[in-house]
C-alpha cells in the first residue's frame, strides 16, 4: 500500500523531530554556554534534513495514490493531516522561508536588547520587517487555503479555528470581564489576605513539585522535571520533560507552574501510542494543548477542594504555621486578582483582557490599519480601556512578549480559547463522573485523567477542535461555562 | 574547489554525529527508562541518515577531483583521512553491515543474561556467530587494505598500528611484568596500609570531583560532570561531558575515575577548532585517547607529589583524621597492586597482563586456532600463566568484558599501548618543561596541559600515531619508559 510508504516516511521525520525535542530540552536545561554554536549547527542540519524529507516530491504522488486506497476512519483522518502538513511544508518558497527565519532571528536579538533598554524606537525597524514578511507569508497561505490573511495564520496554530468565531467569543468576554474584574478586586480588598514568609528552599520546592506531579498522574518512567529560565513542556513522545524555575521568596509560582506543565505533559503522554509518529497522533492544536494545562492549573488545582487537600503538605514542606497557612488564606493567595501590566503574571480573570488587546492589535498590524510605529500608543490606549491601567513604559507594555518578534502572529487567541475550553471540559467531566470532584479533594486524580484520556488525549487529531469539544462536552465552545466558573469562584 | 564541497558535506555529517553524541549522553544520564524505545528509533534514523551521507556516491568523484587541487599540509592530511573514512564506510556491503549489527546486538543481550547466570554454554552460539562475522568483516577489510586479518581490525581502532609491532612490545612486557608484579606485592605486604572509613557523602565526592576537574584545566563553559552506570567521556565538540559513579563506601574510585575522564575530555577540548567537523580534526585513534586519560590518572595524579597536594582537600572534604589520612597512606592506597581477576579493576602493573591475555586469545579466535567453546579453558590457563591466579568461574573469567560480544576484536591492545604512550609522553613533557612537575605538586596543571595541547591535542589526526609520538618524544613508542616508571614508583 502506498499509504504505508507514506506513513513510514513520516515516522522517520518524527524520529528527527523527537531528537530535536531532546536537543532543545538539553539546550535549555543542561547545555553549557560554550556549546551554543555547535548546538546551532546540529539543529540547523537536522532541521534542514527534516525539511528536505517533508518537501520530498514523491509525497505528492503518494498522497494522491493513498487517497484511492481503502482506509479506516483514523487512517483517513491521518491522510487529511498528511495533506495539510505537506501543503504547509511546500506552499512557502524555500527562499522565503530562509529570509523569514533570518528576519525573525534578527528581530528576536534586537528585541532582547531593546526591551532591556526600554527603547522601542530601536526595535521598530526590525519588527516592521517581520510584520511585512508575516503579511507576505499570510498572503501565500491565504491564496492556497482560501482563508483570510489572519485566519491563514491562526489556522497554523489552531487548525480549523476562524477569527469570525473568535470575534464573537471575545466580544462576549469583553462585555462582562472589565466589570467583573472591578467587582472581584473590590471584594478581595475587603476580605484581605496574609502574605507567606520565605525563604522557601529550592530542594523543598522540588520535592513538593515531584510529589504533586505524581498525584496528578505524571509517569516518571516516561518523563522528568528540571529547571530552565522559561518553563516549558518538551522532550519527545514517551519521554516528556517539563521544567520550572524556583524563587526562594515564593513557592506558589513554581508549584502552579509545575501543575500547569504537568497538564501539558499528561496530554502528550496520553496521545494514542499506535499513532506515534503520524500527524493524526499529534495534539489537536495550541488551544487544546493550553486547555489541558489550564484545566489542571486553574480548574482543578486552584480550587478550594484541592487547596484543602494540599494545605498540610505545604505546611510540612516549608514548616508553615499560623494564619498565613490556613486553606482559606492559601486559597485567597492562589485566586488573587489584579489589574497587572504583564500577561504572563496575570490571573484567570484579567488574562483574557490581555489577550483581547493583543488579538486586536495583531489583526490591525496584519491588515495595515496599524503601523508598527503607532504600537506603543495603541497599546497604552488598549490597556486603559480593557484593564484600567496604563504601562509606565514600553518594556512592560508592547515589548513584553516575544511572540511578534519571532514572527508569531495569530498565536495569542489560543491562550484564551484554551482557558474557555478548559472550563467547558472540566464542567463536562465533573458532570459525567461523580468520582472526579471527590477525587481531586482527596488527592486522587485518576478519575479526572481517565476522562481526559478517553475524551481528549486519546483522540489526538482525529477530529477538529470544534468536533472534539462537541463530542466531549455536548456542544461547541461557548463563553458561558467559563463565565459561570469565574462568577462562582470569584463572586460566589 | 571540489575540496570545499567535500568538507561541507563532512561538516554536515559531523553535526549529526554531534547530535548523536548528545543523545547517547542523555540516554546514559538523564533519560527515563520508558524513553528507550523512542530513543532507539531516533538513533536508528539518524545513524541511517549519516550512513547514507557517508556512502554518498558523489564522494568518490569529489575525492579524486580534490586530489588534483592545490592543498596545504593539513588539507592534504584531511584528504587522506577522508579517503580512509569513505573506504571504511563503503567497503562493507550494506547487507553485511546489517547482519553484523543484528548479530552483535543479539550477542550483547545474550551476554548480559549469560554473565549474570554464569552460564558460558548459553553464550557460546551467539558469540560464535559474532566471531564468524568478525572474520568475514576482517577478510573484506583485509582484501581492501592489503593488511592481515587482525591488522585490518586493529587499524579501525588505532590507524597505522600493526600487530608485528604490538607483538614486540607485548613480549617485552611479558618478559618482566609477572616478576615485577610478585616483587611489588611482596613489598607492599611488608609495608602495609590503613583502609579509609566511610561513609563518604555523594555530594562531597561530587564537589571534590568538580574542584579537581577545575584544577586539571577542565573548562565548564564547554562541558559537564554527571552520573552514569558506566563512566564515559561523551557529548560533542565544544560541549564535552564526562560521567562518574559514586560509592558511599569508597571515594577513591570516583576521584580517579573523574581524573581519568577529564584526561579524555581535555584531549577532545584541545582539538583544533578550525578543523572541527573534519576527519583530520578528530583524536588520533584509541591508544592516543587512552594515553591522555592515563597520563592524567596514572602519571600525574597517582604521583606522590599530587597526592601530597590533594591530601588536605581530601581531609576537608570527608573530615578525615588520623593515620589513614596521611599522604603516605593515601599514596599506598592509590598505588596498591594486586593479582586481580577483573581487568577494569586492575592497577597499572597488572593491567597489561590482562590485556596481553585478551590480545593472544582474540588473535587465536580470529585465525581459528582457538574455538569459542575452548575459550573458558584457555582463559584460565592464561590467567594462571600471566597473573598467577585462576578465576573461580566464567563470570569473572572470559565473560567479564563486553568487547567481543559487541564485535570489538582488535580493541584491547589500545589500552596498554595507551598506558605506554602515557608514560613516554609524560617523561618527555617533564623533560622539556621544568615547570610541569612543580606545577602538579602545587595544583597548577597549566604547564602540563599547555605541553599536551601543543604536542598532542592540537595535532589531532595530522600525523600517524607513530609520527606523533616521535615528534613529541623524540622516538617511536618503546617499553623502556613505561618500565622505568613502574620500577621507580613501585620498587624505588
Amino acid at each position: 500500500m502506498t499509504y504505508s510508504t507514506l506513513t513510514n516516511h513520516f515516522n522517520r521525520i518524527s524520529h528527527i523531530e523527537s531528537a530535536l525535542g531532546v536537543l532543545h530540552w538539553d539546550m535549555s536545561t543542561m547545555m553549557p554556554q560554550g556549546g551554543a554554536a555547535g548546538r546551532g549547527d546540529q539543529l540547523a542540519t537536522l532541521n534542514g534534513i527534516a525539511h528536505g524529507m517533508r518537501t520530498d516530491e514523491r509525497i505528492a504522488d503518494w498522497l494522491s495514490a493513498a487517497d484511492g486506497e481503502q482506509l479506516d476512519d483514523w487512517q483517513r483522518a491521518n491522510l487529511n493531516e498528511l495533506n495539510r502538513e505537506y501543503a504547509n511544508a511546500t506552499v512557502l518558497p524555500a527562499q522565503f522561508v530562509e529570509a523569514f527565519s533570518r528576519a525573525c532571528t534578527q528581530c528576536e536579538t534586537v528585541w532582547r536588547k531593546a526591551r532591556g533598554a526600554n527603547d522601542f524606537a530601536s526595535l521598530a525597524p526590525a519588527l516592521n520587517e517581520v510584520v511585512k514578511l508575516v503579511r507576505e507569508k499570510a498572503q501565500i497561505l491565504s491564496e492556497h487555503h482560501g482563508l483570510s490573511l489572519y485566519d491563514s495564520l491562526l489556522d497554523q496554530y489552531d487548525p480549523g479555528t476562524r477569527s469570525a468565531d473568535v470575534d464573537v467569543l471575545f466580544e462576549e468576554l469583553e462585555g462582562f470581564l472589565p466589570d467583573l474584574l472591578g467587582q472581584v478586586i473590590e471584594r478581595q480588598e475587603r476580605a484581605g489576605m496574609v502574605a507567606l514568609q520565605g525563604p522557601f528552599s529550592v530542594e523543598s520546592q522540588r520535592t513538593l513539585g515531584l510529589k504533586i506531579m505524581e498525584i496528578l498522574g505524571f509517569d516518571f518512567e516516561h518523563g522528568r522535571l528540571d529547571v530552565s529560565a522559561h518553563p516549558f513542556c518538551g522532550g519527545s513522545a514517551d519521554d516528556v520533560r517539563i521544567t520550572t524555575r524556583y524563587s526562594v521568596d515564593d513557592f506558589t509560582q513554581s508549584l502552579m507552574g509545575v501543575i500547569h506543565e504537568t497538564g501539558h505533559a499528561l496530554y502528550e503522554l496520553g496521545l494514542p501510542i499506535q499513532w506515534r509518529g503520524q500527524p493524526v497522533g499529534k495534539a489537536r492544536g495550541m488551544s487544546m494543548h493550553e486547555s489541558q494545562s489550564l484545566l489542571m492549573e486553574m480548574q482543578a488545582c486552584r480550587s478550594r477542594e484541592f487547596l484543602q487537600f494540599v494545605t498540610p503538605m505545604l505546611r510540612d514542606s516549608f514548616n508553615g504555621e499560623g494564619e498565613a497557612w490556613t486553606t482559606e488564606n492559601l486559597y485567597r493567595l492562589y485566586t488573587r486578582v489584579e489589574r497587572g501590566l504583564i500577561r504572563v503574571d496575570a490571573d484567570e480573570v484579567s488574562y483574557p483582557l490581555h489577550v483581547i488587546l493583543r488579538y486586536r492589535l495583531e489583526r490591525a498590524l496584519l491588515s495595515g490599519d496599524l503601523q508598527v510605529g503607532d504600537l506603543p500608543g495603541a497599546w497604552r490606549d488598549g490597556m486603559r480601556t480593557l484593564l484600567g491601567v496604563e504601562p509606565p513604559d514600553d518594556r512592560d507594555g508592547c515589548m513584553q512578549d516575544i511572540h511578534w518578534n519571532m514572527g508569531a502572529i495569530g498565536y495569542f487567541p489560543t491562550y484564551t480559547l484554551g482557558a474557555m475550553n478548559a472550563a467547558q471540559l472540566f464542567e463536562a467531566a465533573v458532570r459525567s463522573d461523580a468520582e472526579i470532584l471527590p477525587g481531586i479533594a482527596g488527592g486522587d486524580f485518576k478519575p479526572l485523567v481517565a476522562w481526559l484520556r478517553e475524551n481528549v488525549h486519546g483522540k489526538a487529531s482525529r477530529y477538529s477542535m470544534s468536533e472534539l469539544m462537541t463530542r466531549a462536552t455536548g456542544r461547541p465552545l461557548e463563553v458561558s461555562v467559563f463565565r459561570e466558573h469565574l462568577e462562582r469562584r470569584y463572586l460566589g
